[in-house]
């Protein structure tokens, strides 16, 4: 007997028709003698909606509130589900996040589970009943509820698959699997059958929104295997695994970010220690920086710039005017239309080419290059937004076969 | 300083601006040096909402899901209402039903609360928090969320009153207090500002409406003093306690229940044990009987009538067409166009020529009568539903001195 962990999002259990489905496929998977734990969301915009209530009452509510409130979205959801498997003639029970004994810091709206204390799970899976669990939530010490945070539900499902051993953690999205690039944009976009856990993490960092970066870091940490699969078609998905076999393709995909801002703090002395100032602040706010490009000194001076999500960009500007003085610069200038594209492969390390290969794609189709970075597994440039899907045709055409 | 218990029913959270307006009485109230906890109920039609999202799904859910999906809506509203409280600047956490430390009785959707364990009340009150507590709802030992029935948020209410030994208990509602009979109907009713707990039993029982009737006897139980208060309006309530010194009327109102079905078995034989028959397999089967009535044996046999609420009739009348031979019985009747029409007040007992008085005053009106019930503090009739508007009024112009 196997045990599976399956995760239905907000959209697949949006209405009654989809939550009939997804009972079908839990019941199927049950009477084939696997044991069953399922993690919901919240019904399509009922967390939206909640938010909207909220923001009519107060505007700065406390996050301690705001988790109370977001919380009982998943409680409706499992209920819902729970109903429909009953009709099915399955026993299951629904377990809100306390009672599915995850226990979290206290980091209201971002809290990171803790432990699990499993011992009602058990309970309820020695009894043969299917479990479903309300994702996205749990308590902390001082037994208030608490939220992970928006796709805080991947990671509530592979948590419980690490602490209850899952043979399979299987991601149930509206998309059926991972691809080579978003289909969307590129006609040519192929269906991956497996992808390794850090190319996944450096994929979803990028922008490709299957899965919540969160929940592949702890994969990879507790090694759970992870499938990403549809909630529509009955089909394979792509594996998430620590190495791939199947395919032997240099990269894994071709992504893009558009949640990012470009600040530029001009004519910094040339000197030791002003980088450090800037950056040392960022990190004392939580504004998280990625790529970073500083221009060779001329004059006395240099330029600093460096890329931080939209969400951060005016914190981190007026954060820098305020220490115009300390740093001795002329201006901050901020510029957010902007793309990052990055091919991600586990390959690229080992193949110095593939660089080259990327610059070239982008020169062919007239793409002007802003910023470059790089990590053992990637590759990134920032151009500007407009080019952006010309970019990710011309990169995806380059690597991956037709 | 005193510790207040105030209630908010559905309608009084219904909307951000209602929500508003309880933070403010709520504020009000704590500023004023109270130590305050809030019981809410869900939001306006979220329960009915709930509901019909249950039925989509599942026709006969089981009565431990629903409670699971019930139990959200007072989780969305005590939420809102701490924001808004939040806003007026007044320290305050929510707690959900088992934060607040209910425990039930096992009975899912009609739990009984069996205990409060207070420790994180009274931790929060020492804190000087507002406390908002979900009403409602509560936690069996198994660790499964149960809810109390309808109504079960006045429950909630004076049972927290009780066990934290509040001076008052507020329950506001929609309407600014008890009256002698309803006014949409009455013209001529009166506000009471003072009635005992058994008159209010009666009121309630008999269909006034205003105060869930298990809410009252916990209140008469543990002594506390309740008070039934305008949520719209700053004006005096109700309050019900053990005696009444303020108004020396002969009864304290009119009711009137339109939720009653008259059941009729005929021909019975007239030996003993027939009626123990009928009545025990009603109990059995937990179907509460109203009044009875049992004709004058003739001719060897006997009618026997009583009234059950309408949810029952129908297996009222199942499970005694079912003991037809058992009963040897002619037919299983069923009426339910009837209303009863009833006067409550502790000076019934002790003034013989109430009944009297209100018979004639049926009979000048022209309403004849079905079925008469009496007890210690009121007198019942049944009657043609159509007639009970004019039998209200005329018995209200008869007592209630204009």
């Amino acid at each position: 007997m196997s045990l599976i962990v399956q995760k239905f999002g907000g959209t697949s259990v949006k209405d009654a028709g989809r939550i009939n489905h997804v009972a079908q496929i839990v019941t199927d998977t049950y009477k084939k003698g696997n044991n069953v734990v399922v993690v919901v969301s919240a019904q399509g915009d009922t967390t939206d909606d909640l938010i909207a209530k909220a923001a009519e009452i107060n505007s700065h509510p406390s996050k301690r509130e705001m988790d109370v409130l977001l919380s009982a979205g998943e409680q409706i959801s499992m209920s819902l589900l729970a109903m429909a498997i009953e009709q099915l003639g399955c026993p299951v029970k629904s377990l809100t996040g306390w009672q599915a004994g995850f226990e979290t810091d206290a980091n209201h709206g971002m809290a990171r589970v803790r432990t699990i204390h499993k011992e009602r799970l058990e309970n309820e899976l020695a009894k043969r009943n299917i479990v479903i669990v309300a994702g996205f939530q749990g308590l902390n010490r001082y037994d208030d509820i608490t939220t992970l945070g928006r796709g805080g539900s991947d990671t509530s499902a592979v948590a419980l698959a690490a602490a209850l051993h899952a043979d399979l953690c299987q991601i149930f999205t509206d998309v059926d699997g991972v691809y080579t690039a978003d289909p969307r944009i590129v006609p040519g976009a192929r269906k991956l059958a497996e992808i390794t856990y850090d190319e996944m993490l450096e994929l979803a960092s990028l922008g490709a929104q299957v899965l919540h970066n969160r929940s592949v870091e702890m994969a990879k940490k507790y090694n759970v295997n992870m499938e990403v699969v549809s909630s529509l078609e009955d089909k394979p998905g792509t594996k998430i695994k620590e190495v791939t076999t199947v395919e032997k393709l240099l990269i894994k995909g071709v992504a893009r970010d558009n949640d990012v801002a470009r600040i530029s703090v001009t004519e910094v002395p040339d000197e030791p220690g002003y980088a450090f100032r800037i950056f040392s602040a960022l990190a004392a706010k939580k504004i998280n920086v990625d790529i970073i490009l500083q221009s060779i000194g001329r004059a006395g001076t240099k330029d600093i710039s460096f890329t931080v999500s939209r969400d951060h960009k005016e914190e981190a500007v007026q954060l820098l005017e305020g220490m115009k003085d300390t740093l001795g610069c002329k201006d901050v200038l901020c510029e957010d239309n902007i793309s990052k594209v990055s091919i991600v492969g586990a390959g690229i390390a080992t193949n110095p080419g593939a660089a080259a290969r990327m610059f070239e794609a982008l020169a062919d189709a007239h793409v002007n290059i802003q910023m470059i970075s790089t990590s053992e597994i990637k590759i990134s440039v920032l151009i500007n937004r407009e080019d952006s899907d010309k970019a990710l045709r011309a990169i995806h055409d380059e690597f991956i076969p037709g």
